[in-house]
């Protein structure tokens, strides 16, 4: 079987060729601010030597499914299982690198039809085997890694072979894909059509569309294009009662919106097998350019003002003071060009300020309109135009966060990020609150640490807010360590009435607190349609949903599994 | 209590002062076309001589409902049962205009407060009572039509009560509404603060913004400022199990979506009590203009081309040629002017054209440039600008046709409305079908069809489709007629792939093309919620599921209980 997940590393992001890297100076940097060692660098896991339990998929279930699928559709190798032992959390990275898998699979199947997948689910149920569908496996919640929670064996299945190609409804710009098709793979099939699906999250080189919608996904350009739940139209999900079919219509009053069940059920309820998208003209113009503010919260006004007056951009981003400083240390290049910058920023008051990206796509003319509009409001409020240097930079650098993450810990940093949602009126109150808390709870601990957030994907009521967490880790206790600041970050997101995620998804992290985001009751139901879907309790078990009479405290201490 | 509900006709459609009127040219015309006999005409029923059951409620169960409400919350008087005997569906009016109420509730409970409609629904629960919401009664498919389904009793439980002042936060332009609160009376606080909800169905003199997001609307400005369900940020909604909160977030990945669950689900999950609401600032104008189309088809090109260059207006109404005949005869003055204009479509070739009416809202700058670049390619597809006039007349008549309907029963005419939605490639063929299928259904029982249609509500992977149906009504035999033409229309949209109801929602009416909707295991999943949540079934029963085992075939004899 050609496979995407395994031509990139199992233990970190990506492929070896062609890596994004820190600069030296950005390197140096890093490790002056963070305190960190470079002489704790650990050398990359050996394959052959990570920690396997021996595959336990008892006999009958191996033989029915190896019935069920296409020759070589089931594997129980080494390379299949480490690569698909969890997804590319930081405690994923911690544990793999450290050599230890101990929630690998039994067994990696990979279908190449939606009847194979029915078969699966089917044959899984009855036998009790766990089933963690697994689409790009970029999951930085835990939302791949297997958990038995008292089954006997669990099998990862890998949605790779579903990826036949795209087929375009022109007319009503529609697009059916396959779930395992990669994001990019997708595009490059639309762009043929001249077509895009405009969403284009940080891991949209290696997931997929059916991860996308599995997890209720929002890319960089979703101010503009909408989340991946405003443009899926109809879908079919294997589940072990059967298919749920959702027709593809416009919009639709007939009740209770089971599409909306389907989004964001992390395989939970069954396994996506099947969707229609809606999709775009393939934009003329793609203009990135950067801005400048005073600080933050001038920029959050600003923000607020362009969404609000139906004047925002496609791609909206705007840093805290923090991360722009860091992310100006991270770029200079110490030249004569820098220095100047520099000085134009301090002497404009924008010395410690807040640096922002606005990307505008679609019909040149449009897209131009647009810009000077926002131009317009921007400057009258005080914004200075950096032009598209930034702007450039931002997208040659716009998918490369996670392959630096792997070069920070090499170096001996904790590095996570993480991600919620408020109103306008608590934007602020929440940026301040969960920066504390991170800090706190990781200078408690010793470190010396850099938080730093951007706001990004901007809606009339409100915006997210994207935190980034660097500190010197502690070598033998990153997981106690990044549990101490993620619970910390999650208490303070719940108790300012935010959603504890954004577009992450919950995966096992953040089921501690989907009590305080859903209530009681409604998770009751959320296990109701569970029931009925999955009686058997083997789609995904250990995700989304807290056991049935869990308690949040007692999930909160393990934050990650 | 002071109640919008019984200030209107219970018989039919609003109050009795200003009402609009058919032109007697216009009144002739269908007089004409249907071979009616004004003879006929039925004198308007007593109150008096409606048949009404003895209210069945059980003692305790009164006397518990009474202790928990206020004093007055609880009543049985002969006005407050017949006035939410039903909704304004055209079966629910013939009933009652033949002086029959066999549905009427019980009793009308008014609750003052969620902790009065939580009260209500446990005792309900308990003593297997049934419970039918109701906003402003207005339900076009039966929803708010008391039914027993094998409870002794049934009480409608009117939200009026639940309309406090609108709380408004203005920098996150959202806006915190009583479920009970009148579409109009909302728009109207929120104007006071420069806001609008931008939500305007027919019904908006009467409905309630609690209804609309039980029945997932869309108003006549949706395709500018979306659908009901895209401005629901959170909400409470009580259950017999309790409370179920949606938080409002701006957006979240925080798996499934209760909110989506809620939304939609007519009265069957529980009762809503609280929404917070994203709002938009009012519009600085609002520009309605008519444009001609040489022919539907043409038009429905124009339009897609539009939405999906991100051009659409946010009124969007095409008629076809067969709608576009009847209203210009039901406006037709005779006047010099209008012989000039009919003679000038000729002229360019549009005599039996098709008629579309654009709306532009928002600030007028932006309002007058999205306006002018549409004009431009209006212009290019062929169309013909028709200026304000018919814009003006079109918007000084938008919630006219439901008092027209009144005005036509007693002429002796059926008369009834249905929608539903389906892409742009799709969107001519069900054009074509449903309304064959009406007029032959009609037809077949010897009446002499008007079936018009118009696209709304543009999406750029399609539009609905809003059917009108008139004929002459067979008097004594209304409802199998109706029945018959409801019937073949239902069939002809879910053997095209359409949803059976873009806005008008399910109700009674729809259910038996819900499992063609959503399929048997879609509509399971939704047993299981409602199980979950109502575990004795009394919240609205036989509204939008089918039974469970209840066969599809069985259901369409009984399109309207």
């Amino acid at each position: 079987m050609s496979d995407a997940t395994e031509r990139t590393r199992w233990w970190g992001w990506g492929g070896e060729e062609g890596r994004p890297r820190l600069s030296p100076a950005g390197a140096a940097l890093v490790t002056r601010e963070l305190g960190l060692d470079e002489r704790e660098a650990p050398l990359p896991p050996e394959l052959e030597s990570v920690a396997l339990a021996e595959p336990s998929l008892p006999g009958e279930a191996a033989r029915r499914l190896e019935a069920g699928l296409a020759p070589g559709g089931l594997r129980t190798d080494r390379l299949a299982r480490v690569a698909r032992a969890g997804g590319k959390s930081y405690p994923d990275l911690v544990r793999l690198r450290a050599g230890q898998a101990p929630a690998a699979p039994d067994a990696v199947l990979r279908p190449s039809s939606p009847e194979e997948v029915a078969t699966i689910v089917e044959v899984c149920s009855e036998l009790g085997v766990a089933v963690v569908p697994f689409g790009g496996g970029t999951s930085v919640v835990g939302g791949v890694t297997p958990r038995r929670d008292g089954f006997e064996a669990a099998v990862s299945l890998d949605l790779g072979g579903l990826s036949k190609a795209v087929e375009v409804d022109r007319r009503s710009l529609t697009a059916r894909v396959g779930p395992g098709t990669l994001g990019a793979a997708a595009e490059a099939e639309l762009g043929a059509h001249g077509l895009t699906l405009g969403h284009f999250p940080q891991s949209y080189e290696l997931a997929t569309v059916g991860g996308y919608v599995a997890t209720r996904s929002a890319g960089q350009a979703s101010t503009g294009y909408g989340r991946i739940e405003d443009r899926v139209l109809g879908l079919r999900c294997e589940t072990p009662s059967g298919r749920l079919t959702v027709n593809p219509v416009p919009a639709s009053a007939a009740g209770p919106s089971l599409r909306e069940l389907v989004v964001g059920s992390e395989g939970i309820l069954g396994v996506i097998t099947d969707l229609t998208l809606a999709v775009e003209p393939a934009p003329e113009v793609r203009h990135y350019e950067g801005w400048s503010f005073r600080s933050f919260a001038e920029g959050v006004e600003a923000f607020r003002d362009l969404v609000q007056a139906g004047a925002a951009p496609d791609v909206a981003r705007l840093s805290d003071e923090e991360e722009t400083r860091l992310s100006k240390g991270l770029a200079a290049t110490g030249s004569a060009a820098d220095r100047a910058g520099h000085a134009y920023l301090r002497l404009r008051g924008h010395a410690d300020g807040a640096l922002a990206i606005l990307g505008w796509e679609g019909e040149s003319r449009v897209a131009a309109r647009r810009r000077s509009r926002a131009a317009r409001m921007l400057g009258a409020a005080g914004a200075l135009a950096l032009g598209e240097g930034p702007g450039r930079s931002w997208a040659r650098n716009r998918y490369a966060a996670p392959y630096l993450r792997d070069e920070l810990m090499d170096m001996g940093a904790l590095v996570d990020t993480l991600e919620t949602a408020t109103s306008w009126s608590g934007l602020l109150g929440l940026h301040a609150a969960v920066s504390a808390a991170v800090r706190t709870a990781l200078a408690a601990r010793g470190a010396k640490p850099v938080v730093g957030c951007h706001v990004s994907h901007l809606y009339e009521s409100g915006a997210s807010l994207y935190f980034t967490m660097l500190a010197r880790a502690e070598r033998g206790h990153e997981i106690e360590q990044w549990s101490a600041a993620k619970r910390a970050a999650g208490e303070a997101i719940v108790a300012h009435g935010a959603t504890i995620t954004h577009h992450h998804a919950v995966g096992s992290d953040h089921r501690p607190w989907m009590e305080a985001e859903v209530g009681v009751l409604g998770l009751e139901v959320l296990h109701a349609a569970k029931a009925r879907l999955d009686p058997n309790g083997v789609m995904n078990p250990g995700k989304v949903l807290p056991g049935q009479g869990e308690a949040r405290a007692g999930l909160a201490q393990e934050v990650s599994p």
